[in-house]
């Protein structure tokens, strides 16, 4: 495992940071609300790689940065995607030559405002832990059959809904729906009682596609990775879903980590995937480790009160990669597009505080779980409260982080439909 | 009823043209490969649009016209829409002070390229048909639970893939995909065994929203209808849509007509929903009619061949209009756009020869057709088969069509997987 790249970017070289010279995520910022570009993180300051375009002191066939989102450089490809990073290590590594003119281009992170880092072309939302997948089904139909048929052979996922997509930090209103309950006939039309966040890694896909992709292909074309919070209301979701599957439920909002942590960046950090207990179609085998060693972990805040972490787990927990989800996102000739925004599905561990939802960490709301600061209880999320997740590979001496993904709920609004 | 408006345009005077005076719909053309641009299409004519503004016949705003899509003129609104409509009836009509400047303008359909109309957003594919829901429900879970229990409270729906939506004319390729027949144990990849076509009309929106809106205000949004050929893979679908709903097997193709036909010029042809067996939520609540009376057919003709009837049926069998549909799907709160796609679910009628689908005309394979100009049979498409849809809504003497929503289906490729 390789070590801290030490940086003249003081706050890069703690141990603690988020942001070493080895991450370098991509997000969008702006200053005193002047125009949105691209930058990347580096310790608590943003090298503003739009400017350091302008200035010269990188060069990769001109105004690539100056855009308020990084789909033009995603679109392009791994070859600039590599020489981009390397020319930032070189520009702000200990003793680099250009330090007297990139000192200039650094903004503190406390004093920007972030956007979103990528337009997202399309939304799509797996269902590849194994662990969240069982515990869902056997709530909902028993230890038995808990895993449907076809999930050990597919990487079974939908469409979401990319209008959704929010910042981390934007509120969440919570929504209304048809909900039914089981004493009852017929649905009403009502605020979700059931409210849920869902942790997730998102890959971000950067070059387009036309036709069926391998795996291998699939991995070369994902330009990173977010932190992703897929609010569900599992009341609208249980009465809806069938037979088409998750809709309303899902179309609230998606919040995502401000930072895109591209993949060259995670290289170390893969690992492999699980033992398959049967066999995979050949279009689905890896042709190397095509997860990520990347501990998460989910806080929950009352209104007004403190963060209680809640639960924590790690994205090595998948039974299916990113790239094998965007292989089989293509077998049918799906074309797929810059921007498009793979969600991995809730990533759950095997032990009760490695569950990556309230429905599971609450088993359906039959029992609550206490937050440790406040002692307030929880089935579902109560109105004001703020979720927030957070997720870092680990080196020997530094992480490489996300930025928090966080958002508020707040209450429904009056009926829209009456008055 | 109102009648035919006379234009100076003589093949629009035609009782049999789908591109009366009345009629309008919008499309996207180009001429021995010159740029993409707006007209309208009149008898057997496209009236140049970005041509009538760049010479100033048409005044709103400037540069709405020159572009590759509809979009920037679909999110003005209605009273952009309104206006348009208006001074297009003055330019084309019968004694228009316009008709020398104009007729410079008109361009032979048979020499213009036609583009895809607007550029889609998101799609949404619902499932609206009574009689095919029934149909379905009947085939894969009996005639007693035939129909979901949540079908007749919820326009029920799912994202599909906006990526893959083409313009009528292009060629599909039979997709491979997972399948798994019930004697084996495990799935294979292999090309789709069971391809089909799913007759729908599309609705697309013009003004975006936000947070949820009414049927009223929905209906106000739609800027217009396209025909709509949701191809799907029957093998695969089954096999993978539990419990999340159809993906890959609707990710290969959706083929829409070339030109939009406006709100306004189905205005005449509107009608009122069925009776409702369960009463509605309120929201879903319809101020008048919101359905329309548009006659449809399919014709089916193997490679080589001539093309046979095979289904007709009318827009007027949807249980559930789209703008009930759009209503219901910002309910959440989810963000809808400016091009956003809705598929209206296929429409069947109640007798056999009024079914949308091959899945529903062959009843899942075990009734073939046979059709009736070649004498072959099918119980789903063969390889060089070419769908063709066409739809128009009937005044006294004239008809408001959409053009033909044609598609080849050509042979699946090799293995993409092998060699």
């Amino acid at each position: 495992m390789s070590k801290r790249l030490a940086s003249w970017v003081e706050s890069a070289n703690s141990a603690e940071t988020e942001f070493p010279l080895n991450n370098l995520p991509c997000g969008v910022f702006s200053l005193d609300g002047d125009v949105q570009r691209c930058g990347v993180a580096i310790g608590d300051m943003i090298f503003d790689v739009a400017a350091a375009e302008v200035v010269g002191l990188i060069r990769l066939g001109g105004d690539l940065f100056k855009a308020p989102s990084w789909n033009r450089v995603m679109s392009e490809g791994p070859s600039l995607w590599d020489a981009l990073r390397a020319r930032l290590i070189e520009i702000l590594s200990e003793g680099s030559d250009d330090e007297q003119q990139a000192s200039g281009l650094l903004i503190p992170q406390s004093r920007a405002t972030l956007h979103m880092p990528f337009q997202v072309s399309e939304f799509t939302d797996f269902y590849a832990s194994r662990h969240h997948a069982t515990n869902v089904g056997t709530m909902f139909r028993g230890p038995v059959s808990a895993l449907p048929e076809n999930w050990l052979s597919i990487p079974i996922g939908y469409n979401g809904r990319a209008s959704s997509v929010v910042l981390s930090g934007n509120p969440i209103r919570r929504p209304w729906g048809q909900v039914k309950r089981s004493k009852e006939d017929l649905p009403r039309f009502a605020p979700s009682a059931r409210f849920d966040f869902e942790l997730e890694l998102g890959a971000v896909v950067g070059v387009p596609s036309e036709g069926p992709v391998t795996v291998d292909e699939a991995d070369k074309m994902i330009f990173g990775f977010v932190l992703l919070n897929d609010w569900s209301a599992r009341d609208i979701q249980a009465w809806e879903y069938r037979p088409l599957g998750p809709f309303q439920s899902k179309a609230t909002a998606t919040s995502i980590s401000p930072w895109i942590v591209t993949t060259a960046a995670l290289e170390e950090f893969r690992v492999d995937g699980p033992d398959r207990e049967r066999p995979l179609l050949p279009y689905l085998e890896e042709p190397g480790p095509m997860l990520f060693d990347i501990k998460l972990a989910i806080e929950l805040a009352p209104q007004d009160n403190e963060a209680s972490m809640i639960a924590k787990t790690n994205a090595k927990e998948l039974y299916f990669s990113s790239a094998q989800q965007l292989a089989h996102h293509t077998t049918s000739g799906c074309p797929m597009r810059t921007g498009d925004l793979l969600g991995s599905g809730t990533i759950s561990g095997p032990a009760k505080a490695e569950r990556g939802s309230l429905l599971e960490l609450s088993w359906g709301g039959h029992d609550p779980i206490t937050l440790e600061g406040s002692g307030d209880t929880r089935q579902f999320l109560e109105d004001g409260d703020t979720v927030t997740m957070t997720g870092y590979a680990e080196g020997e001496d530094y992480k490489v982080g996300f930025g928090a993904c966080s958002g508020q709920l707040l209450p429904a609004m009056d009926n829209p439909y009456e008055g």
